[in-house]
């Protein structure tokens, strides 16, 4: 099981601003935790995305811990750029399948995004580095409603073409279910035939049972944020990025190893709490583990 | 799909009291969300119990949709005798699979309430009524940790061998998950055999996936409370019962009938949101559905 920590990037990018050493804090504290995969900045532009402006600061303080692949979020060339030089090798770049939403973020077509998203990887690949490709709104869009899974699976058959190294379906904004997932997944490829990371939130409450739905059609990759940090940009006061803890929990009770150790896990969860002046929605953050280790 | 509306009793016997006006409100506004079963009050005695002090007025008071199953819980003989003279006939009693939890519940061991509940059987029987046996701790206790399977198939098989019409399984501190479900069915009798009902809690965030699990199953009968309402006595600030709204949610969207109007599902459930003076832990509640209808 391959579960990437996305609390330091997806998760701090969704709340306000924080101190450079709050960054680094919590980005040693989970490397400590024996989680795998830490998304760990984005390099984006500052005016857009205050909460990302000391991106090179935050990594260059941060420990690298031996064993654990680190990633950054990019949203174009001049990011990429900047990753590079910072060290990243493993980076992610976002394209959202539906149009209007992919308008209100980046103000181009889907269509323009993939074209831009050829040339990043071709930029990633030179440099030795690997691009994963995040579909956005995979399933399903604020603004237009339930994507078409045929629309997710054109865009990754051609950012496969394109040489892209993983596919990722983010659940934007916490529309995905049991049932949408099992569609989806019957659109495009089979995890094992390309690396395939889903990232859900829990907006509605599904996100363990749409991981639960993932793990029988072979997905072994997700995202979690410790605590549930991000919260829902659409839906203020909701719940964002599905908990950390909660699906380390369910896995252990599943004996399905992830190399984290839970309170560790949840130690890291209350620093985020700390450092973000608020109660976090992880349930397992709240009550503990259903039985004490 | 039958699934049984708690918050009037579970949900308001875990807050703070609320006035008896509020309580009839609440009611109401349920039975007209199309929900075919709601827990309406118990009979508890009211030092133990204040918030249910005023369940013969409540239940007076409140409007009896026609096709809507009430029920009461009813801890002993002479609550089932209040509720009887109430008018109701579908009665419930609660033993805990845990000695320990049952002991700090009710002061008795396990066995000395099943052999109370042999009695109220045959009370409840011969005033024409029925009786759920649901046994408390089935996933769990807080106390204990894991509870066996097979103690809590025991209990089932005494209660069923006493007449018994109906079992529930409550997951009384959110203790339940997949994997712990999934084992209880491999002990206890199928749902096709006995009327089976799921009682499930959201505290560690498996409740969905819980549900999405017994489906498989085959249990077509579970309890959810409006909102979330209800909290976790054992673990402050954590959600407790399950929120009507995200259950009713996802198996709509999984188009598995349940009656419900989700949109005034929500009402209720903001209903009981201002009535309590909270903010209620349900998702769906707080970032509305995926897709408006």
């Amino acid at each position: 099981m391959s579960l990437r920590e996305v609390g330091p990037r997806d998760g701090l990018q969704n709340e306000d601003p924080v101190p450079t050493a709050a960054k680094v804090a919590l980005l040693d504290a989970l490397s400590s935790t024996g989680v795998r995969r830490i998304e760990a900045v984005s390099f984006v532009h500052p005016k857009a995305i205050p909460q990302m402006a000391d991106a090179e600061e935050v990594w260059a303080a941060a420990h690298k811990e031996p064993g654990v692949r680190y990633s950054a979020l990019v949203p174009n060339s001049r990011g990429a750029t900047r990753a590079l030089e910072a060290g990243f090798t493993e980076l992610e770049v976002v394209v959202s399948a539906s149009d209007t939403h992919n308008r209100r973020n980046v103000n181009r077509s889907t269509a323009e995004s993939l074209d831009d998203i050829t040339g990043l990887i071709d930029q990633v690949h030179e440099a030795g580095g690997s691009v994963e490709v995040i579909v956005a709104t995979s399933f399903g869009c604020p603004y237009e409603g339930n994507v078409a899974p045929e629309r997710v699976a054109g865009i990754v058959r051609r950012v496969l073409a394109d040489g892209a190294d993983r596919v990722a379906y983010g659940d934007t904004t916490g529309m995905a279910t049991p049932r949408r997932v099992r569609e989806l997944f019957r659109a495009v490829p089979p995890p094992t035939r390309v690396p395939t990371l889903l990232h859900f939130h829990n907006t509605r409450g599904t996100g363990l049972a749409n991981i639960l739905t993932a793990l029988e059609l072979g997905v072994v990759e997700f995202d979690a944020s410790v605590g549930g940090l991000g919260g829902c940009p659409y839906a203020p006061g909701a719940s964002g990025n599905v908990a950390t803890e909660e699906v380390v929990h369910m896995l252990a009770d599943m004996e399905i190893e992830t190399g984290v150790d839970l309170d560790k896990l949840i130690d890291a969860a209350r620093l985020a709490q700390k450092i973000v002046g608020r109660d976090l929605p992880s349930g397992v953050l709240k009550a503990g583990p259903r039985v004490p280790r």
